[in-house]
């Protein structure tokens, strides 16, 4: 049993890592801490847990940490995280962080779209955990970057067709919508209940700062550099996101050809399934579980390859992911704890 | 008084032309009819209208129609609509039409995308109801084609920038989400509250019916043909819609600029408001009212131009706007019996 | 028109009023204050009045307040309102204070379930606005205190069978569910969308300060003192209160005979509805309207009559009572201003 | 492994079903049936099981399922179930039916709620489901009757009162809401999104058919007839039911007596968590899960007691309990297949 730690975890990306982690055979969890909540029970956090995870919140203390467990998430929001991570490391732990300061590799763009880097020397060792793409160096990690819950949805869905030098790299456009999980656990009235049900809007149209880290991904699959127009939008549901991609084909491709093309992609990815045709990708079906799926349609009128995918944010998009990465550091079967079906209605 | 008619009232546009004309100062509801519901008191198949309106629905009867009204609005689903439309104008009776079976100018276009035409002749005559496009020629309409709720959405988000040409119209993408009353009231699996709710996904991809309606429009607007790839979306609320829409600009212009050329446009439309800078469209804000909101973003790294349109989809999506047409045709104030604020929260 | 200040506008109360008094016909609204928004256009802080109504927030001054508005609606949380609701009396205005500061008469037990109070002199005079049971000394009311949401629903619920002593008025249960908007607009963690949708949950149980406000009315209805468990619950729905109230009967009744009972008792009550037999109230149903929606069944296999009462709640039971109140107030059609039919769907 | 067939897998218990059993270590699904997708693949007919399960749906053929399957789940409308049940047990099967067609001990009563039964020599010898009271009895059954959802949770709420005589059980109410995935996957006017969403009412006030299911229960466990009052609600959210159940205690007893005696009962109940004081259930902690959480309050100033249970009406309320049971019956540890965390948010 290996012992993990999770630095963070009153957020919904904490409790989401204790509710797959809890399911892991070969895992168990010896250390959680929250700033907000420490000396409390986690299960008085989130009465989700009640009589299933017993850890006392602890303050977030790097030695501590260190005496309790042998591999580390940090679910931090991004600048704290990365005052905590070099001590991890140093120490000798592993380390999965789901936040946004190991996840670009050029501290100039990090500087640009977030603030000063404190730790830049670790940008070039650290591994972008994008398992469909960087397998191998995940398996060999010390500091694995766990990517962003919409860059997860619009790498997996432009791949394919980016590899294969597909479409017209500057027409690309990622329409993304996401669930209010996404937004956080903490008390904004942009957040509250009345605010986003019943509402739909636009937010960081233009400005998101997860531009640059869906950017470098594509670019590296298409060896090329790549910009996009990336527009997320706040949908009131609690977990998933939408990406619909747009491209302009370089050829008069059919959408049975790029079908094709993507199952053979995807063939042996256990946790991407291209749907049958005219099956959409729909949130409500990945939800809970760790499952991105795609679809495409062309329209024949204006030559244009629309690519659809759905992911639960909370999972594929965040802690399903890191799981994902953590078996690959620690040589467990990909899948382990993460064989749970979508929660379906 | 004028004497009004709602053919087709037992749907989600019926009822609210029902709630809207009710509070109209100049109209009196004379008839509703339902196929249907057809004996029933419409306040037993809507008891939200107890108490307050009090029609027994009618079977749909041309000259019981036309012995009651003097205008009519008919609310039928399309091929529907048309076999009873000629019949009202023959009796003299004025229209507006909220179907899809007079929107489209050529004949052959509706044919393609719907089914064979039975009043083609009258095509020509049909006045498209979009006001802050063909106000003028309402006016005067025996017949007007209420526009669908997408198509609403898309052309007062493009109208300005095709009016000067300052987009490529081979770049538009429209990426658009609705709330689930635009799927209708008949008892679908696909529209039951548990495949919907906490649910996402996109419909109709690069086939939905008002992808020639938008582009007609937008044809009209621009001078010269368009095409555009418009992908619907079903949003898990029940009214709304929001249009982002996607163009390659021709010069570099900035967003301050375009958004003094969307003030301007809009200057004297009562319905239409170009919100503050940085405040963008919310479903949320419009809803139970016959507002279309706007605004719009310039991403300068990629050139493009993102315009957010929202309406409500029964409002200025369907019967709002049936009744602002109306208020056009009889001489009235144009915005007579719309003055309710949208619900929020 | 009169001239309305509105104290506290900006919460969820505060943007009902507004919405509702932009469509009086007789006021004008000449001032609103918020401590938090001072200096804003009260547009940028609720976008849904764009274009509409465009007054700026003042801080709440009593004094400046009392230079712009003839009548002054107070939607302040307890405790805040009376600390300027003795001012604005003494300045000769009349008040419709929307808080629970002058709703129960015995001041004991208002601070035994609030706090010390202020102006307890007030208290025998303030009239509890609830127009179904005081509308004829609301009429001459300098303050009116205008009831809270649940105890109107509970109220209008229970008292034709309490006028007539039906019920064993020792057995009487209200298990009340609301809509979130009852929560107000602060940002607590309790409130977030996240927190609230997809759930279901009972609050204040055996303890909320509804409980002597309901009590009150009942025991002024019934001529004796009662007391009765309330149950609040919070529905992951924006507006909307539905109250199913509980009482043994006294004597063997139909269904039948009691509702004609309740036809009788609401049938010149413009904004009471009883509906037809076997439609039970939905809070769907009455959305945005000042309708409270009444029905009951009656279980002969236990003695018990079941009475359900559904109304917006910040409707009938905030802004649009308060608006009610002002009518009766300043002699006008007691309607006036709230004829809008509820928004379906 | 156990081959288990699935009799009736498109209706949303069938799929819980699916979900639950794909987890389950020690069984194997090799037979699924559905009279109207019979041919289809069942992972066309939920998308959420693509990739994952591969069954096709075979006709409702006794023989075929006998052949296939050791053990047979019928999740089929009541009427339907008991057209079939009578022959799986004459084949050798042992069944759990997830219908309400062997629930009731007395014919009479079955048919006086439902209509004639077809096989009523049956009732004597099926095993009502609910393990937390008839857990022995379940272990040897042939036919285990899977309680109903609403029953669940209003039985556990009062077992423990009622087991140690502690309320006048002339005073019982059931104020029940339950999420719209209790209405079945049939495409019905009244499950509509629109229809459900941002709405709540009650339904089978006073008549519907679960009230005998509960009096049985609550008797048996009190030993003695019990009459309540049951009212159902429904929720517009996918999952869960929360039950708050109202009695007038025979004596002064403390709140903190009560939740002893609640921990005391459920101590050794793996799915029954009685939670802290003064943490209410939600409907949103036990969602996905087989929990059922409890509480209670005590209002002294009336003298009555009020629990409040939560369960998610597929699991605990259907699929979990059938599976709980099904595990009793084949001598594997009772919560197998059955240990994944609820999914918050």
């Amino acid at each position: 049993m290996v012992k993990v730690a999770i630095v963070g975890a009153s957020g919904y990306t904490g409790v989401e890592l204790l509710r797959l982690l809890h399911a892991h055979p070969s895992v168990e969890i010896t250390c959680v801490t929250s700033r907000q909540n420490a000396g409390e029970d986690i299960a008085a956090v989130f009465p989700s847990l009640q009589g299933a995870i017993t850890q006392v919140c602890d303050a977030v203390d790097v030695e501590l940490v260190c005496a309790k467990a042998d591999f580390v998430f940090t679910a931090l929001p991004h600048q704290t995280a990365m005052a905590v991570v070099p001590s991890f490391l140093q120490a000798g732990k592993r380390v999965v962080d789901l936040s946004a300061d190991y996840r670009l590799r050029d501290v100039a763009v990090y500087e640009q779209w977030y603030q000063a880097h404190t730790s830049p020397e670790l940008l070039a060792e650290a591994v972008y955990g994008l398992p469909e793409i960087n397998r191998e160096q995940i398996v060999t990690a010390r500091l694995v970057a766990n990517p962003g819950c919409y860059p997860t949805s619009v790498a997996l869905a432009l791949k394919p067709l980016l590899e294969k030098n597909l479409v017209d790299t500057s027409t690309l456009v990622a329409d993304a919508k996401s669930g209010t999980s996404g937004a956080g656990r903490s008390a904004k009235l942009g957040s509250l209940f009345c605010e986003v049900n019943e509402g739909f809007k636009a937010y960081g149209v233009a400005n998101h700062r997860h531009t640059p880290e869906i950017e470098q991904t594509l670019s590296q699959v298409a060896g090329a550099p790549i910009r996009l127009t990336f527009t997320p939008h706040l949908l009131p549901i609690n977990r998933g996101i939408l990406s619909t991609c747009y491209g302009q084909l370089q050829a008069a491709l059919s959408a049975a050809d790029l079908h094709q093309l993507y199952r053979d992609t995807y063939a042996a990815e256990p946790f991407v399934r291209v749907l049958p045709d005219g099956v959409y990708p729909n949130v409500a079906y990945v939800r809970g579980s760790n499952f991105c799926d795609l679809n495409l349609a062309v329209d024949a009128r204006t030559g244009r390859v629309i690519v659809m995918a759905a992911i639960d944010n909370l999972v594929k998009g965040a802690a399903g992911q890191a799981l994902q990465n953590m078996n690959l550091m620690l040589g467990f079967e990909e899948g382990l704890g993460l064989g749970q079906l979508p929660l379906f209605p």
